[in-house]
């Protein structure tokens, strides 16, 4: 089918969907759910497939990792969208109004974006995932997954429009492209007036090429080259803590820490530390000259303090002072997720007020930027632009707004 | 100067004003004001050579009109720029947060979006208004108005940025694109991590290049094909009233109205007394089978239905019930302002659920929607896509947020 019937169907459920009140949203939650226990055994026998496929293809193991089902994965995937299900409606809310003086009564009120795009990398949970945010928010979703994880993904979509068919909503409120090409990706880049929305989610060159060749609106997600700034006053048994958390709980997501900034008062003491500290991983230290003298590792280059490592790197920095952290972090920062360590009131005051980016942290890892974290329940990704969201994208960032205005025959 | 050189210089200005204070930019507004008093023997000289070149490049008289200043229109602009200044902060409200169960203290913070561009066409009134609107919400701008008002744009800039410099904040808050080739709009839309966004300010033809080649997150706005629906159920005084202001007080706006839907109950009664009422005007009226019939006027094509006229035209199509009427809207609207005319209750309800617009008017003229009209004080451009923002923007949809989270220590 191509991308323009896939996107008037889409039109189609999302007006039936935005017609829908809350408890037949749940109910259709309820039953996803459902569809993918009883669905499980195809769904696996599906994802088989495409890891024997992968396997005759030598992908790498962490990409034949991520693609992997099992029965435990299932049933997370059953669990988020009870989750999903569990949550507050976030259609129909009033987010102002009042009467003007000329006695418009007018009304803000939070309703669906439409219909949602999501172009992915190959996790198949992503399809569920998706799929239940958008159905809870009202969004008829049109997603997009890899070639490597069709079967899987096709299988799981399956069972979830079965599972909306069978509560009386249309199944087009989800619909997966079974096209894997450039061209599908293309297509719905370039689907206005169908698409009110699109999120790619995945590794830099997606992200790259939406925002380069979209002509629909993007919430463009992604890239964390997040920063550790262990001031003069820092607690360094509390900035080991942090470092390592923020590095080591799971390098390859985008909240994880690159770069660790160092204030040149506690390098001696606290460089030594931090190199004992995750020498059991093992982490590998790409310092500057001065940090290299004092924790050894490899010098590192100009790229390195822009690369986000994804992996057991970690890129660690000598600053003279917070305002030289700052420039730093002003110059490489994706404005993702930054940290400082620190008992010095104002310079807590200061890092936060002046470092943009999504979520700053004094005290605490970077990891926390999460939509579950943050009391969102769920998130369909983590933006990094500043237009719409900022930060994880939970259910109340899957909607829009308009305003009701009620008159007695105003004109101006 | 290359739009490269001006992004930068403009991602500095917009650092220093991201860390600025209410006051000191109220202060700077307050001088941008005195200071279009000041140069106003400047701007008004300048705009003569503008309309000079108009006159002898054969410019409508209509054009002519959107680019011509006057002492009156300068005193506007300066009313404006302190109107705005009298307008609450928009920065550094806290939006939501609270405590998590691990004690991570969190709080959503208005924050500037940062750099913002704006490209408009021939009214240079927007470089003034424009400037203002991002100044008093913390963004640098950068604007990139048509060749037609370069010499008046540039006079006004030049006004303002003296004002600004006066104050002690950067002259390059505010930069007008001196070039007015087509390469530098296209720079522009293509300046990424420069912009934060880009808002077009224009006819269709340029809201259309800015949303097909922009690789910057887009505000788009513009297209108003808004509809009233005259109810079997409606006051038709009232309707008439409704009908007259919202196509006529001023059809070049994007709220006027350009379909009315009569429902076939109500249309022999209603019709012939609104072909009197616009006959004055007079409007010209292209109409369906039956309602020529009835008043008169031109056949209408089916282009008509979805023409935005921005002139005295009206188009106008009998149904038989609201769920025709909706379905006409659902069709033709770009969701931007729509209205209905009735005294039934059921009825007004079900068309401001079903109408997906940005403003859903009952017994009131489209003609509202506007940022002063909704009590945001002034507006940059009205918004007909879902994300972000919707309807007017005012100064608060030129902020983002950020979350800033205080801890003692927690890790994941």
């Amino acid at each position: 089918m191509t991308i323009e019937s896939m996107g008037l169907r889409a039109k189609k459920a999302a007006q039936v969907l935005s017609l829908s009140d809350g408890g037949q949203r749940n109910a259709a939650l309820f039953a996803m759910a459902q569809a993918l226990e009883a669905g499980q055994a195809n769904i696996l026998a599906a994802n088989e497939e495409d890891l024997a496929c992968a396997r005759k293809n030598n992908m790498t193991q962490s990409l034949q990792d991520r693609l992997r089902l099992t029965p435990e994965r299932v049933t997370d995937m059953r669990q988020g969208i009870s989750n999903i299900g569990a949550e507050e409606d976030p259609l129909g809310k009033v987010l102002g109004g009042g009467t003007r003086p000329n006695g418009l009564q007018m009304q803000q009120v939070s309703v669906p974006l439409g219909v949602v795009g999501v172009i992915f990398e190959s996790r198949p949970n992503v399809t569920a995932d998706a799929a239940a945010l958008c159905l809870k928010s009202g969004n008829a979703v049109i997603l997009r997954g890899g070639k490597e994880a069709i079967r899987t993904n096709t299988a799981i979509a399956n069972a979830l429009r079965g599972a909306i068919a069978a509560v009386g909503l249309p199944k087009d409120c989800v619909q997966l492209v079974e096209d894997t090409s450039r061209e599908s990706a293309l297509a719905l880049m370039q689907a206005r007036g169908l698409l009110d929305v699109l999120i790619p989610r995945g590794g830099a060159g997606l992200i790259r090429a939406v925002v380069s060749q979209a002509s629909v609106p993007v919430i463009e997600t992604g890239a964390g080259v997040c920063h550790a700034y262990i001031d003069s006053a820092a607690d360094l048994l509390m900035a080991l803590n942090i470092v390592e958390n923020a590095k080591c709980s799971r390098p390859s997501v985008c909240n994880a820490l690159e770069t660790v900034l160092v204030n040149a008062a506690v390098a001696p003491a606290f460089l030594p530390r931090l190199a004992a500290r995750l020498a059991s991983y093992p982490v590998e230290l790409r310092c500057d000259a001065q940090a290299l003298a004092l924790c050894g590792g490899v010098p590192a280059t100009k790229e390195d303090w822009s690369t986000e490592y994804g992996e057991l790197i970690l890129s660690i920095k000598i600053v003279q002072n917070l305002s030289e952290a700052l420039a730093h972090i002003a110059r490489y920062s994706t404005k993702h997720s930054e940290c400082i360590v620190t008992n010095d009131y104002a310079a807590a005051m200061r890092f936060s007020k002046e470092v943009d980016a999504a979520a700053v942290y004094v005290n605490a890892s970077t990891r926390f930027t999460d939509g579950g974290e943050f009391g969102f329940g769920a998130e369909i990704g983590i933006a990094t632009q500043k237009l719409h969201a900022r930060g994880p994208l939970g259910l109340r960032h899957l909607t829009s707004y308009k305003y009701f205005i009620f008159g007695s025959g105003q004109i101006r």
